[in-house]
C-alpha cells in the first residue's frame, strides 16, 4: 500500500563495498544465492545487451503517463545509486529519454530499472546509460499528479526499498534487501568459486546426472528406461 | 524479497469488527478512501459475479505448479480469514479445486484470492466460496518444493502483508494494511454518505461539470468549444 | 493524429430512425452487411451478457489515468447517443462506474464503448446500463489533463466519427459511417431475411456443402477425400 | 505436420460407450485420471457457464480468417462427435455462428471447441449448442485456401487425433487418446470413488496435511514453523 | 470503416522536402512536436537497431495470411515512400520477405511499416531495407482475398492517410498528417534548438527541479519533504 | 497426450546429410517447401542474432519450474542434435544455463529449442550455443518431478517426434518430420535455384504483378484502379 505525494530524503543505503561488488555476479547467480528470491518479471528488458550493473536504489512510485516524480527522484540520486521506478498502473508510456539520463547520469546514478516505457534508446546507448524496462516508446508524458520518491514499492513483482542492492544484466533484473546484501555476497561468491570446477567437468564430458549424483532419486522417482 | 520454507503461526489479524465493515463498500470505494492506492492488477476476476466480501490475509507463497503449501495454509486460517495466494513465476495451474476448498470452509475462510489458476469452479459456485484468480485451469499440481505462509507476498502487484484486510467484488481486489484499516473504514464510510446525494443531483440532471466545479479549471487548461 | 482540448458541440448524427432500427441485427450481421468491416478489436467485452444497442456515437479522447473529459462529453450527450471513449496510450483504470452513469443515463446515453476500464459493474448490471469495454478495474482516475470530445477517434482498431452508428452485442462492436447507415440497414435486412431459410434447410439435414455449392470449387482447389 | 487439402472419411472412433461415461468425470478429474495430462491451453473458454460434456473428436485444420473446411467438416459429423478445430497461425476471427451451429446439431454434434474466434454466442447459448474457444468476435472470415478434416491437429497446445475422446467444462478442455479411453475412464471412476470419503471428511475439520500424511514430508524438506 | 477491393492511384503526397526532413528528429520529438499525439502502438519494433527514416505513406490494407496487396501496392510505391500495411485482423504471420523488399527497394521506397509479421529479417538487415513490425514470423500466406491500396488506415492504433509523413526509429513509429507536416517541421526545429542548451545544464547538475521551475507547482500539489 | 517418467534410449533420427543439409535454406524457405506447415510460434526467439542450424530432434517435456529433465536428456544427445524441449504447463523459468550449455556442447548437440526461459544468455552467446526460447529469465529451477526424454512433445504449437529434423534462423523454428525430411530438401533445393532468377528480376524493376501473372486473378477478384 502505497504513501503518496512524499519524499523520504534520508534513506540507508547498502554498504557501497557490498553494493558495488555484486554487480559481477549478475543477476541470476544473485538470485541463486538468496534461495532463489528477489527478482522481478521477465518483462523487464535492457534496451541494449551487455550492461552488468548493480547498485543502491533510489525508488519512484509513478502516475500512469507521468513523469514528474522521475524529476523529483533526480534530486535525491547519490554516486552509485540505481533508480527504480514503480508505475501505479501498467503503462508503457515512454517516461524517460536522453534529458534525464543527462541529469541522472550528472547526479552519479548507474542504471534505471523502469516498470514502464522508455524512449530515445538510441542515444541512451550511445551515453552509455543502462535502462530495463518493460516497454520501448516514444510517447511523451505529463507533470501533474504526485507519485512518491524513496518508498518501498513493487516493481515488476519485486519489492524494493530504498537502499536496497539491485543487479541487473542481460538476464534481468533482482533485488537484495539491505540485511541480506552481506549474506548475498558471500553465498554468490561461493558459488561461483563452485561454478568453475563444475564448468571444467561437464565440458570434459561427465554428465549433469553422475556430477549430481541423479541416478538414483531419478530411479526412486519412478523414471524408466526404454530402450 | 522472500523467506521461503517458513510458516508464521502468530500474525496480527486487523480487528475483526474493522475488518467485516469494510465488505459492504467494495473495492473502488475503499481504494479511494485510501488515496487510490492497494489494488491489485485487474487480471485479478471472480470465478462468480456478484460475491462481495472483506476479511484478514493468510498469506501464502506458491512454487509454480506445486500447491503443497495451501495445504499448509489450510491449518493457519481462523474464521473470517481470506486466503491471499501469490506464486513465485507466473503460472496458471490448477492449485486449488473442491477438495481445498471443503477444507477452508470448514476452517472458516471466506475466500481465496490466488495470483494463478484454478478448477472445479462449477462446485465452488455451488458451494459459494468465491476465488479471485488470474485463470482456471484444470491443470493439477504436484507436493514437492516448499514455499511459505504468512509471510508478506506481492500478490497481482500488490503488497500483502499477513492480516492486512483485503476487500474484493467484481471491480477486483484491494488490500488494506492493517495500520490503516480504521481510517480507510472511516474514510469510505464519509464518501459513500457523500455519493448518495451526488448521485440523485446528477440523476435529476445535474451535470459533473457544475456539481464539481470543473468549468473553470477546464477553461484554465485551455479547452475549446467549437460550434 | 488527435487534437487535443476541443470539444466539437454540433455533431451531424446519423438519422434516429435509421440508428435506432440497426440494433436488432447485431453487430455480426451488420459488419458483414458492410462488407466484413467496421470492427472493433475482439478485446472488447461486454460487462454483463444480453445487451444489444445501437446508437449515434459521441466520441471521446481520454489520456491515461484520467477520465475529466468524460465530464466534459456527458453534456454533448443527447438520448440516442452511444459514448464511444479512447485512450491516447493503453490503460486499463476504471474510468466510468455508477456516479458517471447516471449522469450518462439521465442525459439519455443508451451505453459505453471505452477502450480502457471500468468498475462499479454489478451496479451498472442493476441499473441496465451496457458497457463494452477492454477491462474491469476499481483504479480510479485523476482529472488534470485535456484530450477531446467529438474528434475522430481510433477505439479499439476501429476508426469511429461523431455521429455514426454503433452497434454492439455479445459478439462485439461495429461502427458504421454515417454515409453508410443507410445502406448498411438495407443490405442487413436483406441478409436476415435470407438467413431464415438457410436455417432451416440447415436444420433439415442440407450441408452447408450443397445449399453453398462449395463441392465443385473445393475440388478445383484440390481437395482430397481419402476413405 | 500437417498435411493439407485432404478428408479422411474413415476414422476410427472411440467405443460411444467409453466416450459417452467421461462426460460426468469432468476435465479436471479425467486430466488427473490420465497422470495429469492432455490438457489443451487455460485460454480455452466455454461461451456459457455450465455446460460439460464428451464426445469422439473430428478434426479440422483452418487456415486464418477462413473457416471453408468447418463446412467439409459438417458432413464427417457423427451423434456424438465433437468438433476439434485447430487453425494454422493464431486468429481471432469469427469463424463460427449460428448457421454452421445449426447443421452442426443437425449432424449430431455435441458441441465445438476451436482455437480461434466465434460468434452468435447469444443464439448459440438459447441453441443449447456449447462451444469452447479462445475468443468472441464479429469478424466473419472466407472460404479460398484449404486445410484439411480428421487430421491430427495440435489444439490450444495438445494434440488431438481422429476419434479420440473430447472432455470438455467450466474448467477447460482434455484430450483422452482413444487407446487410453478405457484406462482413463477406469481411474477417473476409482478416483471419483476416493473422492466423495475425502470431502467429508475435510467438511468435518480434518486437514489435507493428516489425510495426506504431509507433516512428515514436509518436515523433511525443512518446513520451519515459527510461533 | 475500410473500402474494400480498390487502389488509389493518384494520392496526394505530402512535399518531398518536408517529408524528408522530419526524419533527422526522431519519432519522439516529432511526436512531442505535433502536441504528443501521432504514435502507433509500442509493440511496433524496428527488425534491427539503428535505422532512422521519413517518407510519405502507401497504405495497405491486408486480410489474414494474405499477402496479396503487397504486391498491389508495389506498383504505386514513388522513390521516398514508406509503405504503410495495417491487417483487417490481428495477425503475425509472415507477410514479406527480401523477394518483396527487392522489389520495393526497386521502386524506391524507404521501408516498410506492418502492423503484421514479417521474415527473411537478416537478409533485409544485409539489404539495408528497415521494416518495423508487429512480429517475426517463418510462416507463409496466400494470395486469395482483396483487400485494398491507398486508402486511410488504421495501423496499429494510429489513423494513416495516404500521403502522410511516417517517421520511424528505435523508439517506434509516429505519423505526421499531410495538412501538419510543414508545422510538425518548425515545431521540431524549434524544439531541438531548445534541447541542446538543456542538455548542456542538466549535464552540468542543474536540475530538472529548477530548470522547469517544478518546485513551485509541486509544492503546491501537496508534496511533502521527510528527512 | 503424454507418456511421464519415460525415457526412450533408441530413436530413429533422419539420416545426418538430409538433416544437416537443410540448414543452410533457413525456417522460411523449408517451411514453404512442406507446403506451408510445421512452424513453431512466432514469440520462440533466438537469444542471440545470425544464428542458423539444423539437426535432428531430441525431445524432451519439462514439468514449469523443474529442469531435472534436461540433465536426463543430456546423456540421450549424439553429434548433431538438437535438444527441442517442451513445458507441460506455460512457463518461463530459466530452465538453462551455462553449465547445461557446457554439457550439452560436450555430447555434440548443436542447439536448445525451449517452450520456456533460459539465462546466462550473454555468456552462451560468447560460447557460440544458440537458443530459441519464449522468455530470458534468471529465475532457477528445481529437480523435483519427472518428465520424458524422446517422446513425441508439443512444442510452441508444433508436433516434434524425436528424430525429427528442426531448422531454426533469426525468423523462426519449424520441424521437418523424418519421413518428409528428403522430399523437404528436394523442393527446398529447387524453390531457392528459383529464387536467385525471381530476385534479380524483381531488381530490374519487374513487379511481381507481372512475374507472378496476378493482374488477371486480381481483375477476376473485384480490384478496381481509381484514379
Amino acid at each position: 500500500m502505497y504513501e503518496l505525494g512524499v519524499v523520504y530524503r534520508n534513506i540507508q543505503r547498502t554498504d557501497a563495498g557490498t553494493a558495488d561488488a555484486l554487480a559481477r555476479f549478475g543477476s541470476a547467480t544473485v538470485h541463486e544465492a538468496m534461495g532463489r528470491v528477489g527478482l522481478m518479471k521477465p518483462y523487464m528488458r535492457p534496451i541494449y545487451a551487455g550492461a552488468q550493473v548493480s547498485g543502491t536504489a533510489v525508488t519512484v512510485l509513478l502516475q500512469p503517463g507521468d513523469n514528474w516524480m522521475l524529476h523529483v527522484a533526480a534530486e535525491q540520486i547519490r554516486p552509485g545509486d540505481i533508480v527504480v521506478a514503480a508505475c501505479i498502473t501498467d503503462n508503457t508510456d515512454g517516461f524517460f529519454g536522453d534529458l534525464l539520463a543527462t541529469s541522472f547520469m550528472a547526479r552519479g546514478a548507474r542504471a534505471l530499472v523502469i516498470d514502464a516505457g522508455v524512449r530515445d534508446v538510441k542515444t541512451l546507448g550511445e551515453m552509455g546509460f543502462p535502462v530495463w524496462s518493460r516497454a520501448i516508446s516514444s510517447k511523451g508524458t505529463v507533470k501533474a499528479t504526485l507519485g512518491s520518491v524513496n518508498i518501498p514499492v513493487v516493481c515488476a513483482g519485486a519489492l524494493v526499498n530504498p537502499g536496497d542492492v539491485v543487479v541487473a544484466d542481460d538476464d534481468g533484473v533482482v533485488c537484495v534487501p539491505r540485511a541480506m546484501a552481506g549474506k548475498a555476497l558471500e553465498a554468490a561468491t561461493a558459488r561461483e568459486a563452485n561454478e568453475a570446477d563444475k564448468r571444467a567437468r561437464l565440458a570434459s564430458g561427465v554428465l549433469g546426472l553422475d556430477m549430481y549424483k541423479m541416478r538414483e532419486p531419478l530411479e526412486k522417482a519412478g523414471l524408466r528406461y526404454i530402450d
